[in-house]
């Protein structure tokens, strides 16, 4: 074994040491461990953005763009947000103990089912720093251990942070295993930890389409992906156009970065003359680009709207951007398989007053979050009331959109009996 | 794209179109379906039979042990118990649609959590021609398509049920992709199939550990993975002795094949003395080997009991036969992380009077199933009450322990408003 691949494996074996610690313990000593991290963090503003103003002047950051450097910026106000949303932790409710299920099964036997931690976690992430402390602080209340692996681009910032975590957890008395960040951001380290599936029981990537790729294809350990969101809106036959105008906008224009943002558009051939003009006009007047099919585009020509002619790619991506791809549909069913085919399956909806075109839709669309009526951008941990989310899964097994602390956790069945056999 | 691996992709295509529908079929028709696939099994013995001879006389089956002769042969009785296991999911509820959690938010966008089918599952297996039926029904009941792929010594009596499902779905209205057996048993095969992660949602490899490890390294598909049960009994100082007897010995002998029955007894040093010439007497009366430490070995020696020097390896081993590895501990501590080292977290026991040590080993000791005062054999979804089970999961993600229909299942997100917009 390379040294490389030794200090990765020690890491792993060390964490899943802490892991039966911290399965076992009392939510009070996790709380106090996560006050002094944000109380840390307070009072090392200094150290923390000399750290992160090193790697802002390295090479690899001066070669990023602008948006990839605004990712990798601390200030002063993140980094109070940073220790705020670590205190909205602290209040979360601890998921680790709760009874799902109970029974008394004909035979005496009483099984109840009870929610676990998962046991070690991995977070793959990139450019990010505030990462390293939110996936920690998510993984430590939910009682699992974790190792992190920062981008290349934030090593010193991050080894600031976990610096002071390491702190927190051992001046409340819990294993300083419990959170441990990868000390090199070699990619071979990468691909040792992603083999180490009798120690990390679960990796979780954060990042682009290309870093999820390479996780979920050299992984041996189950991983849950957080991929992109090619998000749909249908304005349907039935539509209050008003409210369909006021969906579409917002859901496209409010925070186009985020994999919430609508960068799909389908309207029903019967309301498109109507329709389309009146939000081709107000999408334009917040410069958004409209990409779009034959149909939609001599519709907007007709009134004088600048289009662009959409490609077949177009259809299916994921902008992030001023831009939103156009396409005019014969019917509900067209809409639905165009949906099922082209969209990430993350969150699509519907805009319809027709409750049978609804209730089709709802039902028929295989996406993780389905509306009618309402924006695609509500899909947030903390809009659906989490108080706190790790990410939105796109996945199917274990956790389906946004995941929060109990999407942390596994299960297992205790079992009291006195004396039965089989 | 070779031919075979142009194959195994429109199987998958297939399966992903068929899995739109049977996400939506309701319930009736599914089980219409599976109704008449029971019957169908009723009146095909001859022409099954005869394709189990077939494959009983081939070369590869010849070469097989007679154990394993054993698992992939059909009767009459084996039939129709079969054919009894189809009408029992029949009877069992449908687990698609049922609300999980439902909840208005101040906002006023009403959120329900619902359960649906996970989408396309990919069923490997080996020997037992059975799975062929009895994993097919389970996913079709719980709204999933299903791809199978089994053994090559089965090939023509998975061939023949294939085709009675294939029948059934036909004649019930539902689509025939919806069940799919691969139809050659090239390993290539398999190897594509295992990649076809946008068309194929879960795989569950049903088989020996060498099948399922070469599943999971090779899969950039989610698994689910029903490893071994290397399952522990401890018998604690403060034990019922003559419960622990009871326990030990039915827990290793009424199913030894099983993957639930005991591997490896634990006994506390302080009752040593007592216990284990007693239950050793009672284990080699029905023909078990004892594997012994030196500690237990000079007990059971003492008391004029046969015993074998277990190896290192022993102490780790799924034996699936009459033999048990024994150890003496020296304290409840040892005992618990002996567990959480050499177990495969499947099925762990403690046998004990005191409640504050049960306390502790059913919340320590991190196994699916942690028993106390009870035999490791009841983790079972039968015994659990789900009706019927898919396997036993030794993941953590998902599912784990016994998986019935519900855990062939994922959840999504159905939203309603009336205009919100973020």
């Amino acid at each position: 074994m390379s040294a490389l691949a030794e200090l990765v494996t020690t890491i792993a074996q060390r964490a899943r040491t802490a892991s039966y610690t911290l399965a076992v313990a009392p939510s009070v000593k996790k709380d106090v461990a996560l006050a002094k991290l944000a109380d840390l963090i307070d009072a090392s503003h200094g150290e923390i953005l000399l750290a992160n103003q090193r790697d802002l002047a390295s090479p690899e950051a001066n070669a990023m763009n602008s948006a990839a450097r605004d990712r990798m910026r601390l200030d002063e106000k993140r980094l109070q947000h940073l220790s705020t949303s670590v205190r909205e932790v602290v209040a979360l409710r601890d998921p680790v103990g709760e009874v799902l299920e109970e029974e008394t099964r004909p035979n005496g036997i009483k099984i109840r089912k009870v929610r676990v931690p998962i046991g070690v976690i991995g977070i793959i992430y990139e450019s990010r720093p505030n990462v390293t402390v939110d996936c920690a602080v998510l993984c430590l209340k939910s009682g699992n251990a974790s190792i992190l692996r920062g981008g290349k681009e934030c090593f010193h910032t991050n080894t600031v942070l976990a610096g002071l975590i390491s702190r927190a957890l051992a001046e409340s008395g819990l294993p300083g295993d419990a959170v441990q960040l990868i000390p090199t951001t070699d990619r071979a380290a990468l691909t040792t930890l992603l083999k180490l599936d009798e120690l990390i029981h679960c990796i979780i990537p954060r990042g682009g389409e290309s870093l999820i790729r390479y996780v979920a294809e050299n992984s041996t350990i189950p991983v849950i992906k957080h991929y992109k969101g090619v998000c749909f809106t249908y304005v349907d036959e039935a539509a209050d156009l008003t409210m369909a105008e006021s969906i579409v906008v917002t859901a496209k224009t409010s925070k186009p970065s985020a994999c919430n943002a609508e960068e799909q558009l389908l309207v029903h051939r019967s309301v498109a003359d109507e329709f389309l003009p009146v939000v081709g006009r107000a999408l334009r007047a917040k410069n958004v680009e409209l990409r779009c099919d034959a149909a939609s585009a001599a519709i907007l020509a007709a009134a004088d709207i600048s289009t662009v002619p959409a490609t077949a790619d177009d259809f299916r991506t994921e902008f992030l951007d001023y831009i939103l791809a156009v396409r005019v549909v014969d019917s509900l069913d067209t809409a639905i398989a165009t949906i099922n085919r082209d969209s990430s399956n993350h969150s699509d909806a519907i805009v319809t007053r027709d409750e049978p075109s609804a209730r089709r839709f709802l039902a028929e669309v295989d996406s993780a979050t389905v509306y009618w009526n309402a924006s695609t951008r509500f899909t947030d941990g903390f809009e659906f009331g989490y108080g706190a989310e790790i990410g939105i899964s796109t996945d199917r097994l274990h956790a389906r959109g946004p995941m929060g602390l109990r999407e942390l956790c596994s299960y297992k069945f205790l079992i009291e009996g006195n004396g039965q056999v089989r």
